[in-house]
């Protein structure tokens, strides 16, 4: 198996990008091979502080990198030798099984859709993101700001089939994120969708309150993807407040207390909330696996997201996406 | 000054609810009375187990009580008996200064517009919450499922104008809740109110991005209700999560430690989380001060939520926001 990593995307490219390549090649069981791309010296220079094995690990040379100012949509015609749009064009010629980038999730989402295209009957791919303090996943969670009924029905679908390959459950249960429990409650889309999701899948168990996606009654929460990017955000930067906060009263002279065990507990706590564990966030719904990392990703969250793409890869998600909207399609044409 | 408090409204309803005003008026230093409206026998006996000053404290008979099988706007009409509706039509009188209830957002919400109204100019009404770890009031958080960019204008002003009149902060920073800084960010109608805001509002600082709310840069965050709504359960959900997280660690046994300092430590940091410290959410733009109180508010939540509506009594709030508006109504029909 072969994944192509984008070498310069992200906070902190190319280092922590190399070491979480180096990192995901070691610990890998299935074979892994990755293809660096981006500027050919730096990736060296970086491979070679950490002991290159060059079976394993490969370069494509691209001589651009992304950046804020070319908007998202303009990115594979005005940089088609980035190290994004190449790591892509791998993709799509059947060199790589899939693709790895922290860079920025605008540009990878067009570029992707561009050059990849949908899975036959998607209408709208859409962002996951799994989230291990609520042992589900969310999808959309940015790629689509405004939602249809049905585009709700596919991300359940979508990431119904993400929790059955990558969580092993078979039957995932499916929740609408809505202001209230029932069926007449929110945004209109929201209502046709809870009538939508009641008729065609058997799974779904109705609208779910945010408060309540912590009490693990679902495996699946679906929404659009500017309620879905605003928790996340919130989530995060809740994470980073309450961590300066612990840090503040363990450094505090005042408390006489053991720092250390405290210490302990808290980062027991705070682990669960946060992204290194899972990685980043899928894209689902385009021809071939693409994994967004957030822009900050440390080494351990490269390397752990390159690892659930290998999953994803063996566990043919794409394959999976596309049977389960084309059963999907003939039942939305009956409703 | 009189506030009307709705006895019969929340899930431990009338017991806290009496709790919470008996201290309210303890606590106040504004010579404040209350009128619990309800049913008098349940209330009376909870007002005597309390020790029940009667020169503060009054009872307004109210036979029914509103429950979940009538729809919010059904209420005025058929509950008009209810201590809801009794409520707020003393506060219509003008036979207090005030309303308080922890009973359904929908019912008050509902009834409050049709037999208040909303104040000249206003055309939606919104329901504030002020966040204390964020230092930040966040507007609307659950009246409005779907706005124009002009609601969002006019939720900014309302809820500067709480933030000026409660937290004496003289000129609040005014964000847009957005999922990315640029201003052509997000949905269409946040596109628009980016442009309308940056013309209108001094003090508009563009759009925020929801893991920026901890960083104290601005003083108000406006949003749709069904994002606000969402954000601020899912705030609730995670910290009853991380409360029950720290309780498990706590009663461990494997663990040999100081547990009180711990506890004392995570309480801290946790009640900066909590809606108990600013007792509850104004709805802002009807004719009349209506607070609305969780409805798994404890007492201590009720008695601030009280004292905290006693202070916009003080401060004039109606008049402030209806100021406010005419001056922006004039602006908007200049672009």
């Amino acid at each position: 198996m072969i994944i192509a990593v984008d070498a310069m995307g992200g906070d902190h490219a190319p280092p922590v990008i190399v070491q979480g390549a180096v990192q995901a090649v070691a610990e890998s069981k299935d074979k892994l091979q990755i293809i660096l791309t981006g500027k050919k010296q730096k990736i060296q220079k970086e491979l070679e502080k950490l002991g290159w094995n060059k079976n394993l690990i490969k370069i494509h040379s691209a001589s651009q990198v992304v950046d804020s100012t070319v908007r998202p949509s303009q990115v594979v015609k005005q940089l088609p030798d980035s190290s994004l749009v190449q790591g892509i064009k791998l993709l799509k010629e059947g060199k790589v099984d899939a693709f790895v980038s922290a860079g920025s999730t605008g540009a990878i989402l067009s570029s992707a859709l561009l050059l990849l295209g949908r899975i036959k009957g998607v209408r709208r791919p859409a962002i996951s993101v799994y989230l291990p303090a609520s042992g589900l996943v969310m999808c959309d969670v940015g790629a689509n700001t405004e939602v249809k009924a049905h585009h709700l029905l596919q991300f359940a679908i979508m990431a119904s089939e993400y929790m059955n390959h990558m969580h092993c459950i078979e039957e995932p249960k499916v929740g609408l994120l809505n202001i209230g429990e029932e069926a007449n409650k929110g945004r209109e889309e929201y209502v046709k969708a809870h009538s939508l999701l009641s008729k065609v899948l058997p799974n779904f168990k109705g609208n779910v309150e945010a408060r309540d996606l912590f009490k693990g009654k679902i495996d699946v929460v679906v929404c659009d993807g500017f309620v879905g990017n605003n928790l996340l955000k919130f989530a995060e930067g809740w994470i980073h407040h309450v961590r300066g906060e612990v840090t503040s009263q363990l450094t505090s002279e005042e408390k006489n207390m053991d720092k250390s065990a405290l210490n302990d507990i808290f980062t027991d706590i705070i682990r669960e909330y946060e992204y290194e564990e899972s990685g980043g966030c899928f894209l689902l719904g385009v021809k071939g696996i693409c994994m967004i990392c957030h822009g900050a990703s440390p080494a351990r969250a490269i390397k752990n997201a390159i690892l659930s793409t290998a999953q994803s890869v063996k566990e043919n998600l794409v394959e999976s996406i596309r049977t389960g909207i084309s059963l999907s399609v003939a039942q939305i044409e009956k409703n």
